[in-house]
């Protein structure tokens, strides 16, 4: 094969006129040819969803259970028909844990880490955390104002179930107190902290930001409350309740806020697009020569490959120890000579 | 009096040093002043608000009962003491409230309109209503592209208890279906619109604003929930409880966001900074003649006076047969021609 | 006819799903289309420019000259055989010009003001103008810290050869100095100026908006400099040479920036939006009333209809006793009330 | 010495709070101040420049010849009168270049490069850098419906007089051509691939970046052009020379752009707060351990020290060979395999 034309990642219409043309081949996947393949999950599909044109046998003979699917023989049937010789799978934990069993079943396959959440294992980096963080810190800077006029101590939620990377390093660029889904918390000596930054500002306000999954000791972090007068069960919101926590023990007025809605779109900034744009080449140029079962990473700093994400480990997690002040609800600041540029380093 | 030099409201500098230096003064009002003023709603204070410095003899001769305390004779005095000739009163619903409380015991005093809710009587606009719906429209139009790749129906909370103009207006400029709390809503008959936009939509995905006070024909707004697994009691959240009804209705995804923190910060757009630079003109004209009593406006497309909002006539409310197409949840578009440029006249 | 269906501008999905859909129809001009038509300028090609389909007799009955050709025929042709029965034009000067002729040759017409510069005759908006004084404002603020820094007065050019709208309305809603077309100024006076500005500033700098077509006493603005050495002629540009001046005047450093590149593109702001959309609406109605020849206005604050511009009057042109302060080189802030909320009145 | 409280850079008034408030305090330089002091460029000053209150005895002690005075030993009195123990010089080359002399001197003291031009030796960042990309990357791309619509090629000019990584990470992240001071360049051949862009592009149109400093085999490049019609002489701008040699080869409408007014403010994006907050707090943690007269640095894609950077060697520039592809007036985007995150190694 030969070795793919070098470019970056929008230069997609050069490509297609280089004399390597026939090296790639655009695939549109509206939404019709989306209902004909397989759709999202292929390894755990229900009944209500499987293609139209899948016959009862060929259905029966996929089923895992009385109401459970794995298609990927289909997926793998597909592949073949569309002539697709190698495979790029972008994404976070659900398209990178089917990469595996792609890779498995023997699909040449390269992986690029991809959520806001940069908690894949494996790599420091992963493409749009760098975007979110940037838009977050220009979010939360611009209530500053309003929550200095009003007095408040403003409670910003951001998402993160399992890893507090995003709540952290917007905390770090932002300088503000945080609060991350592996550290259970002494809700007590945070409203103390918040009541006193609220004190001895000169515009008496204070910031938090609570990732999705940080609960404080004591709590139990419920998926279900109670049916409201809509007739209603509502997730809990762990930021209006720590905001509701947080007015009761200090008597300050709170406001909770959202760092979520705005944050999955609009434009990348740089270092987004260097990464992205990096990743897609090195991806080019791991299948020139061969490579498969592999995904693109930062390592110690540098560019590098990585395993795909082994089963069962979970996403990776901020490391307590190297990142977080833990009595100051803060990210740590000192001790940064000889780390990788974003600060933690995996190798 | 002598006229006052003419300028931009941001102009400050160029204002102090000019020959009228007299007729301004900068009161900066930091906390310890304001403690030792009167605070927020002077007509209506608790007992655990009272300021520090008020004796027990003064308060008691200010009661309005038990625990309720109308401070205005103290307003007037720190008036008088601080040498306040004239009083321009910038707010909403409550500023503009107090401010005929003031005029009504003699203050000098122009008022001017600002909220983002547009809800004054007797004006047009109020300053901030045009960057709130250049913000929203931003914020929303963001969102296409996630909302089309989940295929979701989309539902946008945008502040209005009382008046839809700001949902109303982000529908227009935004071509989006739109629920108001003037018109209570066939909530079945929505649900249906919004399915067949899904359908029909190239991109799969169909969007309502809801303002916080709309609600549909048979729900019950209410302002307290049930307590949840942490203990709390939520305010029910219309956007929220309107995503999970049209999913229940229409088997689609939904996904309820937010068009509120972000709105109440940011950069003037250009409509705002003029009308705000032209109503402190015209404030400051009106009180170089000795003018007094009355609110800068926008009445019939054109700069104007106003009286002070009255007492007990609530909001301005959305002129629904003018405005407002009950069949399709959607402004009118038709028959603009001979409207004031915000397309509703107040005269 | 029918009248059409009323919606936004950006319902363009819905009006082709709607039961007047044989009232629309979509004609996509790409490149090949456009060339197989006529191009710009339909009125005055150059023999180099004619369209390659033409033959050579067809093009000698067009030609005003040895080297100039109107096409308006075969213009006339193409709206015929597109089955074209009504137009929508949108744009400044020259479309608006090209309009004229197609409405003098009969061909039922509507016309929609559309230019950043807002000089078109008739009408007290444009399209584009105020999302353009958004952008323009935003841009100098943001510049403020920097010249500041360095203790710089700042010149910055914007569009406006004829007009100087965009000068004067930045000027305005960001408390700055401007020159204009309209008006030759004094440019020792302007140092002066401008340098108590920068002496009186806390930050010590100072601002001043220059149009493009803004000169002064005895200047002479020419369209070709010398050649440089790299064998180039470059046009003057009025804000460098500005910057030059007020150096040699004050001996203070100048800084030249633009308001031009930037003006060009984003997103348009809510005024923008709502104008655009109103417009659109107001255009569909003339048209299913029969109406033609007619342009979309703002006039006196209100939505209106105007004549198309007049052959041969020029542009509109700021109104200088009205609006500009001559001796403070500053937009007029007295005298406000009673007038429209673009503040210059087109009736 | 007690090693300081750690903190992100914003945390300043948490800082003044802290039991360690006696290490922190805060010299406020207004304007009177620094004309006490010394001003910029303190080794060579001319006679006019000297601060008003030395006396012509002292200033003939300090002169160096004729019209330049070298104020070093005001500094140094200066420093040790206000009572400063540890330097934190931030800046680029005229800064950095002024800390050796104060280092030499004996003065206690740590750099941070801060520059957009990435220039400065010993270090892959200097503070800057990713906004800089970031802004100019959003910028350009918002430039390209204009461009298409116009159908023209877009030169957009960028800072980077003696280095091009400001040219080269713009041209990489937005996928663009670009020409940098390091290399001389074949004008036709570039004129002869932008034409081919422009063909083959479904817009019509074609980009190229050019640094400040690029100039093309054959030109000279001049400071000073000739007396235009103002009577002043211009400095020759590369842009718009490059934008006419490019349309005279081509035959096709060119825009010369700028991408330097609004590089040089706003808020930073996240790797830059990142880098510089870590900068901060290496910073301070050198300062704890006595260090003095290194540089915060990035070296190897993790965070290091360098030596000051050292005199007469000039600015870095980009490693050609490395990063640029001459034929494709392009960066390279293969090999990037274990390279540093931003693509070069300074070790």
């Amino acid at each position: 094969m030969q070795p793919p034309h070098r470019q970056g990642c929008e230069e997609v219409g050069d490509l297609g006129r280089s004399h390597h043309r026939e090296t790639v081949r655009l695939v549109e996947v509206g939404r019709d040819l989306r209902d004909q393949l397989v759709g999202a999950d292929p390894d755990a599909h229900r009944e209500s969803s499987l293609p139209p044109h899948l016959t009862p046998e060929r259905a029966a003979a996929m089923a895992l259970s009385d109401d459970l699917y794995d298609l990927t023989p289909l997926v793998l049937e597909n592949i073949e028909r569309l002539g697709i010789t190698d495979l790029i799978a972008i994404g976070g934990d659900d398209t990178l844990s089917y990469a595996r069993t792609l890779d498995a079943a023997g699909v040449s396959l390269v992986a690029v880490p991809k959520t806001m959440d940069n908690d894949v294992q494996g790599t420091e980096y992963c493409i749009g955390f760098s975007s979110a963080i940037t838009r977050a810190k220009e979010l939360l800077n611009r209530q500053r104002t309003t929550l200095g006029s009003h007095e408040r101590i403003g409670v910003f939620r951001i998402f993160g179930r399992d890893a507090g990377f995003t709540a952290l390093y917007t905390a770090y660029v932002a300088s503000a107190r945080c609060v991350i889904p592996e550290v259970r918390y002494d809700l007590d000596r945070l409203a103390a902290l918040l009541a006193a930054d609220h004190r001895d500002n000169p515009s008496h306000y204070a910031i938090v930001i609570t990732a999705e999954g940080a609960i404080w000791e004591g709590a139990v972090m419920a998926d279900v409350g109670e049916a409201d007068a809509f007739g209603h069960r509502h997730k809990a919101n762990v930021g209006e309740a720590l905001a509701a926590e947080l007015k009761a023990r200090t008597g300050i007025e709170t406001l909770a806020s959202e760092l979520t809605y705005d944050l999955r779109s609009g434009e990348p900034d740089s270092l987004d697009s260097m990464v992205a744009t990096t990743f897609a080449n090195i991806a080019m140029d791991l299948i020139a020569e061969g490579g498969t079962g592999v995904m693109t990473a930062v390592r110690g700093g540098r560019y590098a490959t990585a395993p795909l994400p082994p089963e069962g480990e979970g996403p990776r997690t901020v490391d307590v120890e190297a990142m977080y002040n833990v009595e100051r609800f803060r990210p740590r600041y000192d001790g940064r000579l000889g780390e990788p540029m974003l600060l933690v380093s995996v190798v």
